[in-house]
């Protein structure tokens, strides 16, 4: 059995996967604003829709669209904000 | 709250969402073969892993990896199969 995650009240869910290096999670985020903490770097991809997103150390909100990727290190907060339902896929090293 | 759906005892699951023009689907098979059918036409996209698709009308199976994808014509049953747990997105028009 797959396993779903859920967060801020449903409005994050994603199913939790193991790619052939690395553990994953395929989601969908609701239109609004998130912040993230990581215990692990990620690398975010966004398979569908907008993601804005505020990464640590920086001071300006960067846009990414589908296909496109960013990095997080372990052990940072992080913020997102999204106008539309937008998936994304995720890995954890 | 967003959609989840479940298929094959948990053994294929996906989240709803709505992209800027098309209903859609984010999800994860486990390993295995599956018989699926379509009430739309529908546009599959590997996310992560790799498919095996027989496709309606072929009698030879494709192999599709991360980033391609393939079109599914409405009301036609088609199979997959796959090695190890495989992250997908699929459009419905």
């Amino acid at each position: 059995m797959l396993k779903v995650n859920e967060y801020f009240d449903g409005k994050v869910m994603s199913i939790a996967l193991q790619t052939e290096t690395l553990p994953a999670t395929v989601g969908v985020m609701e239109p609004g604003d998130y912040e993230f903490g990581t215990s692990q770097k990620e690398v975010m991809t966004i398979v569908s829709g907008k993601m804005d997103a505020l990464l640590p150390g920086s001071e300006e909100w960067q846009t990414f669209t589908n296909g496109e990727s960013f990095e997080i290190e372990a052990n940072v907060k992080f913020k997102v904000r999204l106008s539309g339902q937008t998936a994304y896929f995720c890995t954890y090293e």
